[in-house]
């Protein structure tokens, strides 16, 4: 066997060319819209972001007299966690700026934003770009998780730019990620540093959207690799019928990947973290009808199922949430805490010391949930939330009320679960063709606002449910999407994340099903792995959740 | 958006037409080779199997002459847990009966071999068999774990055989299923009750194989399922930089899957259970091959990575299975033990009972490992080991060693880690090109089989890493495959397992990279899901063990 270092689909991916939207084909000129607003407190942001507030919405359009651009040289820093797509950004971001002059540049940052404030980069080659086309993970420059916030951060970042002549930053990064690229681009603006920056909208976890940014690139993959599992693990339960398969999903500030795999693969039940805070429901509530789902399947013959939990769910729980902060304020550095030998004896503490309220909460947990509570805390002696295996707890309070309602007579059945937990198996995924081609363009069209000395924009393409060539694409001014957040203490101008609107249609749709997907064994969808080579129906297909949004 | 109920490569998938080795494609006749013995102890098995004893090996050849054949109802079971391709078998079968005659019917035994025994079935049409076709699962009938393995079932077996005028039984299964199809082959040839049985080799394990069995279905798909997880793993490990991935992989006594899983993804390491059996390792000695593996890649700058661990690890452990046999005997029904109200004074009780050198063992292991050990038993009492998170004792056994050594100045680095299990993700996956073509050809090849009177037999296609058109199909006498030996105290003629042969070219292959794997970053492989309606090289290549078994 010779001994390949790639794979047959890797080697085939490497030749995909990324559909482009018809207006990005040839030249292009920007045409300006209406001056912008911000979503709400449009006068702090704007004393906030004096030059960069205001600007118009921009859409590119076919032109026939391409004009000569002058030379440009790039910065691109990848930030956060991983999103299927980021390669394709940067290729595209290339080929637009090598298209615009061939002399033009690009840079990377290397290891995410501290790259840039540490001055370690590479330049990007028709060779180094190459090996990346159309492939997952950010391993191209790399990611971190640095936050570009303060002057001097900004200032080391400048000192480098004026060294290698860079005229223009492109942050791909989530919400947080591109509040942060505008308020850089705002600095730079004041300062007189010549220096534009432009953000790309990434994230799998859905959150960053709105009217001008209709998905963050990953989401489309990621939820499609995490539903091609639930279809497969739906499988099994129906085949050997007597597992519950309690899967928690990435995405810990919203619930958008629980319900986009909820709306692939049709689940038994599907919790969504907002309709839990919206009706202030109580962990025993949650528990109560996952418990009385379960009975009401036993009774039809049915010991088996599957049950979708966001991975945030737990900050969403109202009392969860109250309990949580008292640890967090009782434990941290607590040296009478630390000192006490073993689990009994910090348990007892806890509970002493809590309010009686979340005593009883606490009581109420299982003890290995407990434990973590009280252990797994980060430097700043924070509980770290994204470790508590949510499916776990669900599993072990289920049981327990399961066996109360069995000795009332109220349940008879077979209980037995297996929990999962998906996130990493699908962040690094090989880019669907929809995130392909999205991230291609996005990565165009920053080269082309680049070109025209645009800044504080975050690139945007509409019209996604239509096919890549009818795509309208342009950029925003990312001050439109602002309003002012209490975050850590204070008061922030940051980009509205978007959570799950219970409103709106991926939602209604979602409740108007799922009574008829609590029952039996007939609605199972199994979507199966990507393709990526075939008809457009089974390999182009957007998201549910824009489907629902954007379909008449 | 209209609700569909199946998904777009469902309904792709169903019009895909398995591809049928060149010599089944019309008529066929059966050619008889040479006698047969079995692979040992021949005289002790000659002897319990009078009947079905040294048959002739069968291939199917192409004929011209269609011989008539007469009328057959045929009843098909799927023994154990699932496998991809399953419905294919069944499909393949029901169209090969079709084909013989167009009123030969095909019965489908519900739930396994117990349906078999309590008389619950229904009979496959065209319409239900059309709604499986190339999918998952093993639904269509469903599977159950119940053994055929005394007259009594094997009468009530043939009571139902003979109401429903059943000629022959197919039984879809792994060794120990066939081993017993085999018992229930000969019981009804000594008893002449007219009824035929055949198997068929399915397992996702891949320890059902030998010269004249190459594979056993569903090993494909959910290596190639796996090792798409595994890709996307790897690729976020080396973007992020900062985690260990400990990734478990289903198969419990051989290690064939993760062996499959490393040659197609190139981990930085994978640890093979028959290796630590032969090299009589211990769990700490696994343990230091790991964390000197992290030390090393610390000293380069690498404090991440990927670690391959098979399911059935710790029973290969020499000294840990030693502990769990002590603790069977221990605390199956142990009034003294049960009373005990706390894990403080059950871990006391149980260090003071077993012999020193468990003790010690025991007392190695994380406390909620050792919980486990006491704590999850079967109703038999025994240790449920497949429960065991092997994946998690390594990581918290490492961790403790990496801060030995970090003590020791021996390791410089920072030690982070996420664990994995992947199993139900690729039992019921959509069969791969390979398997779905492989299934229909089982299936077809067992109605030729039936047809020619043939009992005893299971069903074999070889040749497989040649395009499907040049495949070799036939029967082989089960007891060709069978050997002596000792399960649960008592000698029995059993299908020899296939366990990971340490000489063969899969893991010699292994042996001789894995070094060059451990290194650094640029090694990882990244499959990518499976595809289906492509180029042969990316959607119907066979696994890597096939390739290394049979390429010259």
């Amino acid at each position: 066997m010779k001994m390949n270092d790639k794979s047959p689909l890797q080697i085939e991916r490497a030749l995909y060319q990324p559909k482009l939207p018809e207006a990005m084909k040839g030249p292009v000129a920007l045409k300006e819209g209406a001056k912008t607003t911000s979503v709400a407190d449009q006068e702090t942001i704007k004393k906030l972001f004096p030059n960069t507030y205001g600007q118009s919405v921009i859409t590119l359009e076919k032109t026939n007299n391409q004009s000569a651009t002058p030379v440009v040289s790039v910065g691109v820093i990848l930030s956060g966690g991983q999103a299927p797509g980021g390669h394709n950004v940067i290729a595209g971001l290339f080929d637009g700026l090598k298209k615009l002059h061939p002399d033009n540049k690009l840079y990377g940052f290397l290891g995410g934003p501290s790259g840039l404030v540490e001055h370690k980069y590479i330049e990007l080659t028709h060779e180094i770009i190459d090996e990346y086309r159309n492939t997952g993970g950010f391993d191209i420059i790399g990611s971190g998780r640095t936050k570009l916030e303060d002057p001097e951060q900004f200032d080391k970042g400048a000192a480098i730019c004026h060294q290698l002549g860079i005229n223009a930053i492109v942050i791909i990064g989530g919400d947080d990620s591109n509040t942060n690229a505008c308020i850089l681009a705002e600095y730079y603006a004041q300062n007189n540093t010549g220096i534009q920056v432009i953000g790309c909208p990434k994230t799998i976890d859905g959150d960053l959207k709105n009217e001008m940014i209709e998905t963050s690139f990953g989401f489309d993959t990621a939820c499609k690799v995490y539903s091609e599992l639930i279809g497969n693990i739906q499988r099994d339960a129906n085949s050997s019928k007597k597992y519950y398969h309690f899967i928690r999903l990435m995405g810990r500030s919203a619930s958008h990947i629980a319900l986009e795999c909820a709306l692939q693969t049709h689940p038994n039940m599907c919790i969504i973290s907002e309709e839990v805070e919206e009706k202030k429901m109580t962990l025993r509530d949650i528990i109560n009808q996952i418990a009385k789902l379960i009975a009401a399947r036993a009774k039809e013959g049915y010991n088996f199922g599957s049950i979708l939990v966001p991975e945030g769910l737990i900050e969403f729980i109202p009392e969860v949430k109250v309990l949580i902060n008292e640890l967090n304020d009782l434990l941290a550095h607590n040296g009478v805490f630390n000192a006490i030998p073993n689990d009994e004896g910090r348990r007892e503490y806890v509970l002493q010391s809590l309010t009686p309220q979340s005593a009883v909460v606490f009581e109420s947990l299982p003890l290995s949930i407990g434990k973590q509570l009280m252990l797994d805390r980060d430097p700043h002696g924070n509980v770290q939330v994204s470790l508590i295996e949510t499916e776990k707890l669900l599993i072990e309070m289920t049981k327990y009320r399961l066996a109360e309602m069995k000795a009332r007579g109220e349940y008879k059945g077979k209980f037995q679960a297996v929990n999962h937990f998906f996130g990493y198996e699908g962040r690094c995924a090989t880019p669907s063709n929809f995130d392909a081609d999205y991230c291609y363009s996005l990565g165009n069209v920053a080269s082309s606002l680049i070109s025209a000395g645009k800044t504080g924009y975050i690139t945007s393409i509409r019209n996604l449910i239509k096919p890549a060539s009818e795509w309208i694409a342009g950029g925003v001014p990312i001050t439109m999407m602002m309003n002012i957040e209490r975050r850590h203490g204070k008061e922030k101008p940051v980009i509205r994340k978007a959570l799950v609107d219970l409103k709106g249609k991926p939602f209604q749709f979602f409740a108007q099903h799922r009574d008829e997907w609590a029952k039996g064994n007939k609605h199972y969808i199994f979507p199966g792995p990507i393709q990526y080579g075939g008809s457009a129906i089974v390999c182009d297909q957007p998201t549910k959740t824009l489907l629902l949004e954007y379909e008449d």
